[in-house]
């Protein structure tokens, strides 16, 4: 099997882009990923497009990657479509992964995008909400979806009496934004740039159960894009230890699920454990799944998810910082986009590009990217693992 | 790399399946194609999923796999949704034999399927119409959308002064149809099961320039599924000697289409030319695009198509019997099934399974399967060679 290195890494500033086209925000990622490369696109020998919901926001329902790449100068090579709900770039990067690994590909390029804005919000909620079995959203979430993603009502439901996890704490729920938009403020393509205090978080809108506005990921538009090599020309060694993707346990509540599955996989086959992460980015699509996945990571053990966030110890310049980017809560959540984006974050961290918010001498980085709810579990788990 | 095998093969039957959800299409399939292989749902390593407008259909626009493959067993794999037009499970297939070839995964699915009907044809159409670059669709078809395909507009804008192909000869437009119904009315799982005259197919509603209503592909619902193995346990001799994927040209009329270059890889590939062929699967979304394959695909010289059909070679009992199936015309046209359902008939072909249709002694096949529009080419073209 071929090693395969993150050769470039490039996004658009997440945010409200009203006024931008979906192929105007690719074209800029792409440009910049090729350059950071140091390749041209008649180089690239396929490429793998995550979209999750272009189909019910533009009408664009199919050959999404070959209408944004029109002008790129990347026709005629394989373009594959590919979505995963909000797990779609990250189900992108993974067969790119796969091409290159296998050795049926030198250089490809993965590219996430997503336009969630719309003047008319309601479109927004539904085409968010549509990443879940919608037969099973209607029966269980019968008052939700016009007005807010019911994604929340369903974090919100793992923080009642019924809950397995580390949802109680109010406090450390807060604490997971607070953290998240400290790092935010400090990445200039974060979507929110403003620090908010412990305050402001638990005084901001209620949303669903215990989770406020500022708990919840917002609605965002933008693109990322990575250009994978096994042998890349400039001095990247941003190396792919682990590509692992995972579909949720459905109905089957006895199985671990979806996260837990995916990075298990993810440490066996990089032959390293949580102990030895430097960084991590983490799918925060709520305060409550930032703390989950402490747990579902091994980043701590049971019962310990609240003292990471509120000792400080997921923070930039703690022990594990976690989503020094601000995560889905500040970078932004533009579906398809955020899993290649989340690994963006991560190669530029290995290259010590990343400025007052850089982690220090991080060398293994792992991101995990869920995406949609069937049953019991995330639809979908996509969990990476750089090593430079 | 590891030979790829057809394992099993299976489908619903193709047409108006008003009262059948997606869902049930999809477990009909996939049963009936794992009992082919003799699998069992624990044994499959990962499932590519085709579909291309189950968002505008049915507002279930994310994670479309696991919701139809909920209640199979396979829930916990890798399940990766695909979409490329009318080559969507082409596209899924493509991913499937990579995975295998690999040596990433020993047992795969690939499964498509699409639900087209509904009671409001307009939202139909509007689905269908998403396989071509929204924005080019309104500016070069500004009147078509609410009561046909646009493609059929498409296709029929090639008969005209600026055509470069073979679509001049009204009767030989008129005797694909007539092959193509013939072929269908002796396959259970068509649609179309009566035969048609020439008189029939010209009088028939017109469409758009010289293509009558027989002339083009109907709305259909429908599903097919693949087993893929590296080392099948029944005695499935098929293999996968090619598997080429392309995207479209674009913009840039001076290249060679998708299709020539697709057609162009997979002879290299799998070592033979179009003289080796016994049986061929094409993309007949009208007679038009029949006859402009035929030379694509260098099943005949240029300008010779109109003979190969009056002649009745490509007929069952002729030369070298295209779409044995019916084809799109008269098997149906499920957008996201289309491109496994032409190798399900293939496997089935050089296994000697099609009773009255069965083309004697096949032993190479060739599939080829186009989707959506860009510019001056289709968005995509799959060809798969098949060879036992």
């Amino acid at each position: 099997m071929e090693e395969v290195f993150v050769a470039g890494a490039a996004m658009t500033r997440f945010g409200k882009h009203l006024e931008r086209s979906p192929r105007e925000l690719v074209e800029e990622a792409v440009a910049a990923a090729l350059q950071d490369a140091g390749m041209e696109a008649r180089e690239v020998g396929a490429v793998y497009v995550g979209n999750a919901v272009a189909g019910l926001m533009s009408g664009q329902e199919s050959i999404r990657g070959q209408v944004v790449l029109r002008r790129t100068g990347l026709m005629g090579i394989p373009i594959v479509n590919v979505e995963n709900a909000c797990a779609s770039s990250s189900t992108a990067l993974h067969l790119g992964w796969q091409a290159i690994a296998a050795g049926m590909q030198d250089c490809v390029l993965v590219v996430g995008y997503e336009k969630l804005y719309d003047p008319d919000r309601q479109r927004s909620y539904r085409a968010f909400n549509a990443s879940m079995d919608l037969e099973e959203m209607r029966t269980r979430f019968p008052e939700a979806g016009a007005t807010r993603s019911v994604f929340m009502d369903l974090y919100a439901s793992f923080a009642g009496p019924e809950s397995e996890g580390p949802a109680a704490d109010v406090e450390a729920l807060g604490m997971v934004s607070v953290k998240n938009h400290h790092h935010g403020a400090l990445n200039p393509l974060a979507q929110f740039r403003e620090e908010v205090t412990l305050e402001q978080v638990l005084a901001s809108r209620p949303i669903a159960g215990p989770l406020t506005l500022l708990m919840c990921s917002p609605l965002s538009d933008g693109a990322a894009a990575l250009v994978l090599m096994a042998h890349p020309r400039n001095r990247s060694r941003v190396r792919i230890a682990a590509s692992v993707l995972t579909s949720g346990r459905g109905d089957d509540r006895s199985r671990p699920n979806a996260a837990v599955r995916a990075v298990g996989a993810a440490y066996e086959r990089a032959g390293i454990g949580p102990e030895d992460l430097d960084v991590v980015e983490l799918h925060d699509a709520t305060s409550i799944a930032e703390l989950q996945l402490y747990e579902e990571l091994g980043l701590c053990g049971k019962g310990e998810a609240a003292r990471l966030i509120l000792d400080r110890v997921t923070w930039l310049g703690g022990q594990l910082p976690v989503n020094p980017s601000g995560g889905l809560l500040a970078r932004g959540h533009p579906i398809g986009a955020t899993g290649a984006a989340q690994v963006v974050e991560l190669a530029w961290q290995l290259q010590g590009r990343c400025g007052p918010r850089q982690v220090p001498e991080a060398k293994v980085a792992l991101a995990q990217n869920g995406g949609g709810w069937v049953g019991t579990d995330a639809a979908a788990c996509a969990v990476h693992v750089l090593i430079t």
